[in-house]
């Protein structure tokens, strides 16, 4: 029986799978072959098209054939062509729906010439989604912890939406560009939201059964104390029976309403979060309790590495928090469990717009890591701002240790919300799109991925050129204008949107800058300063050791230089803040420009949505550069060589 | 029939009326004459503090005549002593309450040797506290805006919270002090609040009728949109005939409910609340149209000059907030109706713990004006900090133009909430206390306000010298350890407690210090800067006109200049910095030992709350001092001459 394509509601943006994004495949005779549930998303999928562009399902010389030999969880396909027939071979489901999506991408092409066959198999076996959503509406963070896309798509108001046709509208999206797993709250679990463990898994059911048929197995958020607060327990600490027993029966019971559940990702002993710490365990101990209960199920625990003082004193120059995933969990290589998952962030601060790599990636070679990437806009424009993160995460990704031993997972928070066009600027679809391409494959060329995004939602006649170029500078136009040089942080204090370069400087945040009259930076060396250059392998720790050979896009990020500082780029460390504020805004306003030259060429809808986002990030650009311009202006004395405005 | 004194909730602080306080007249026989319903509650004070005391009412050979000959609504009474009989004599009921009162405050002391006859006649007619209660729980503002001490007295959760007992405890609170009107909800009028006008009189009837027995009027804050919002009209110009009506037809059916109703506050064209401007009218159209219609019950309208523009970009130097009020209404003075007041915030910014007088204080001798103070401690301290505004009010109200012709009415914003100590912080009763007697007498001594205060809430014996030391100095020493030399809102935004030196720097609200690495201030003299200096009379517009004959406290207020300048003090800026930051910290240390010697002097409760409110005023002075000094080390580069700890 075909499974029918999900409808999308009145006014949803069809994002990279529009209609016209089937007509290829639509219009042709296609032959399936195999059984078990996914395929029979494909055969929904294949009639949906040939009813709509006139080609037709056909044992009879079909130009299309789509086979699973099996029915193995396998997500690997084959593609070929010969002799006027395009051939996907699975050995089970999963992999012929990426076969199919793969396709519909690859759009007349893959209907032209000959091809030989050619194994597609992703690089990361989980590629996760992480949800910051809450069930119920949170007083400081609202619905969505950090979302810029309106509501939730689960959850509004304390309850679970059942807008069931929607999440599996977004399972196909999400399908479409490989992402295979959503975790559906916060990891910041709050008094409501532990409850959906026990006797409200029955709503996560629910949209576990509507995201199954695309391949996307759900995960739970969960706390550490919930044996405490749900199980009435006095501990919760992972070596007492008791716990390790509550914890048994209590996955024993989720899986019995989810059989497929992924697993727990967990925030412990993190920005206030309960954990093992409590119990004078390690993570290892924590983590591992829980691994324990989910193996029996074939499960997971995601163990989340952002553990870090977050009541530092800023008068302390001792305590470094980039040094702390690091000095926490090395230490623990080797003691977790294999089915325990360390989920590291990619950097060692906080998803800001330029960080050095996360030296805990590649230090800790007998744990299973996976990487954390942040889609939600948080420090980079909030989705008010064009910023397409696909070079950032591609240089993550690409980077010495990483692309060595690799890592064997990639997780990215969530960008999505209820907002028509998904993500609240359309053009952060990019961003969801370019991470599962991405965790499909990270040695992938990003701008191929663009190409590829922009080509699939803006259909193959559209302003290809001009998009690339709005879209495939942003992020690099985003750092321009706000904090410069890896320094990081200088946003607004909670909800971290728009300048404030002394906002986390006498903060417990563990977040500083120490600009005085004289210079700018934090000494992370090992010879003057906090060591954490020195938790790097050979040779990036000679590298970032000293200011002369640091790159200069991390320069202030290891290393504090008077503003006289001559970078690698030939100029002053204060003129290069200037200067890139200047040319920050003035990409914006190219930018812009092309995107107001594309009026009538793009829908309607979503023209007029970018472009009013346009005016908000150009008057916010417009704010960073002022800002930060006089702030190191007002404390260095020294005028732009330029003599251009600055208050 | 005497009226029963109210009974204080179980655990709630009697303040400035323990039952102590009522020996010396309760033990005595007691003579009332005259009739009225204040007299009737004269009538049941004594009655229960003679049934407490042993004290009767006699008509033989009383100690004590409390006498009203009329019933009118003078507050005046007359007070002597003769022949071994104490004597009150008033005109009416009002006036015989106060004298009530003025004896217990005297306690033993009015009943011993001769008196001669003294007229008391409060200076100021009206002597309001406006509560910016909220009725429904504000999302970012919460029950009270800048509420420091629990919830409302009067709502909760969007109803009215009916203890009218409690209620009535705190008018006879405020009577003892001189208190005579309470506007019962915020001057931001939101949705909810804006319907108490209408359909929900009923609920401020109730709380008129709970305060009434003690002397006090209601008055409401009211929206200037009103007509539109309530009254479904197309618009709210003051001009318009619909509006007249409508407001007319309002105010009567208010006056129907409450036949004593005080009248109407307005925040109007005021931080996004609607006013005149709308409709290009003046402030003295929109006031004198309320005027109108409360005229013919005899009640006036409060018209808050708090007036700015509060999106200013910061980039702008022309623009300067000081000036807005003074700006505005300058030109309309002689416009307003006799029974429409101007009330004026004290400064030109915003209760700031240090600003000069307002110069619309004697810029308007045709217009009645109020002044405005601030009891809440919103920047000076929040009630976690003790921080006692009498000699910082009395400055103000003896401050040359104000003291030379006065103005008609004070007001201060209420710092009393649903908390068992009224004011969160028990210390904090000293200023509901000095407020409402500096109200009846602007030039009285702060100081022997503060001795009455703690005399009466400590008893007798209570360690008056001890408290009086804690107390007296604390507004000099919060000004310490704070914002210095005049400079002002250094303050973290939004809820405005602890120190953020930039926090206000790049904003729209008008509030900068521009400092750099040179110097720091504002220059607002009329050769050089924004000419705020000259909006004041002479002598104050020369004295201030120069960093010469400036006083030190406010130089920062009103120039911009060099980390060396010399203070009148002999000291530097940068150095007068540091010594005050490092001395404020101190004295808190001082005044928290104090504070701990008086463990078993006085009551546990209070000792305890005080106690620990003290630790954290410590931490926060500490942050203050730390951040505060960090920063201009930082800019300046300029060490401290003593070496101290500058991080």
């Amino acid at each position: 029986m075909p499974l029918p394509v999900p409808v999308l509601p009145d006014g949803v943006d069809p994002a990279w799978l529009p209609e016209e994004a089937f007509r290829p495949v639509g219009g042709r005779r296609v032959l399936i072959r195999g059984s078990g549930p996914l395929v029979e998303t494909v055969h929904g999928e294949v009639a949906e098209a040939c009813a709509r562009f006139g080609g037709a399902l056909a044992e009879d010389d079909p130009e299309l054939v789509l086979e699973a030999t099996g029915d193995d969880g396998s997500e690997a396909f084959t593609l070929g062509r010969r002799d006027g027939r395009t051939t996907v071979t699975a050995s089970g489901g999963r992999g012929l729906l990426y076969g199919f999506f793969h396709v519909v991408r690859l759009g007349e092409a893959a209907f032209q010439g000959e091809r030989r066959a050619e194994e597609h198999r992703p690089a990361s076996a989980l590629r996760m989604l992480d949800h910051w959503d809450n069930v119920a509406v949170h007083p400081v963070m609202g619905q969505v912890e950090r979302g810029y896309a309106g509501g939730s798509l689960f959850w509004a108001d304390g309850r679970a939406r059942g807008e069931l046709e929607r999440v599996r509208a977004y399972g196909r999206l999400l399908a479409a560009c490989g992402i295979n797993a959503v975790a559906v709250n916060n990891v910041n679990v709050h008094e409501t939201e532990a409850r959906l463990l026990t006797d409200r898994i029955g709503e996560v059911a629910d949209i576990a059964a509507a995201l199954r048929p695309y391949g996307i197995r759900t995960q739970l958020s969960v706390t550490f104390a919930a044996p405490i607060v749900l199980g009435g327990l006095e501990t919760a600490d992972p070596l007492d029976d008791s716990v390790r027993r509550w914890w048994a029966g209590a996955t024993a019971r989720v899986y019995e309403a989810i059989p497929d559940f992924g697993g727990y990702v967990v925030k412990a002993d993190s920005e206030g979060q309960p954990g093992p710490f409590a119990y004078g365990r390690t993570h290892a101990d924590g983590a591992n309790m829980l691994a324990g209960a989910l193996a029996p199920h074939g499960g997971t625990v995601h163990w989340r590495a952002f553990v870090y003082d977050h009541r530092q004193d800023w008068r302390d120059r001792t305590t470094d928090r980039a040094r702390a995933a690091y000095d926490h969990f090395v230490p623990l290589d080797g003691r977790f469990a294999p089915n325990a998952v360390l989920q590291v962030k990619h950097g060692p601060m906080d998803f800001q717009v330029r960080e050095p790599v996360s030296p805990l990636i590649g230090a800790m070679p007998h744990t299973a890591l996976a990487v954390e990437l942040q889609a939600t806009q948080e420090y980079t424009g909030q989705q008010r701002h064009v910023c397409w993160l696909g070079p950032m995460w591609s240089e993550v990704l690409r980077f010495g240790p990483a692309a060595g031993r690799g890592f064997e997972e990639l997780v990215a928070v969530s960008n999505v919300g209820d907002d028509p066009f998904w993500t609240g600027h359309p053009l952060a679809q990019a961003n969801l799109y370019t991470f599962g391409r991405l965790a499909w494959r990270p040695d992938a060329d990003p701008g191929a991925i663009l190409d590829e995004w922009i080509g699939l939602t803006f259909g193959a006649d559209g302003p290809a050129k001009e998009l690339h170029a709005v879209l495939d500078g942003s992020w690099r136009t985003y750092e321009k204008y706000t904090a410069p040089l890896g320094v990081g942080f200088m946003v607004q204090p909670g909800h971290h949107y728009g300048p404030s370069v002394d906002g986390y400087e006498y903060s417990p945040w563990g977040t500083y800058h120490f600009a005085d009259r004289d210079g700018v930076g934090v000494d992370r060396s090992s010879a003057t300063g906090t060591g954490y250059a020195g938790q790097y392998a050979t040779p990036w720790a000679e590298t970032y050791e000293s200011p002369g050979t640091c790159p200069d896009e991390l320069l202030l990020f290891f290393h504090h230089v008077p503003y006289g500082h001559v970078l690698k780029s030939g100029r002053t460390v204060i003129q290069h803040i200037y200067d890139t504020h200047f040319e920050g805004v003035a990409e914006v306003e190219a930018a812009m420009a092309v995107w107001a030259s594309l009026k009538g060429r793009v829908e309607p809808a979503r023209h007029a949505r970018v472009a009013e986002r346009y005016e908000e990030q150009l008057r916010c650009a417009r704010e960073w550069r002022d800002q930060v311009n006089s702030y190191f202006f007002r404390k260095s004395g020294v005028p732009d060589e330029r003599g251009r405005t600055v208050y």
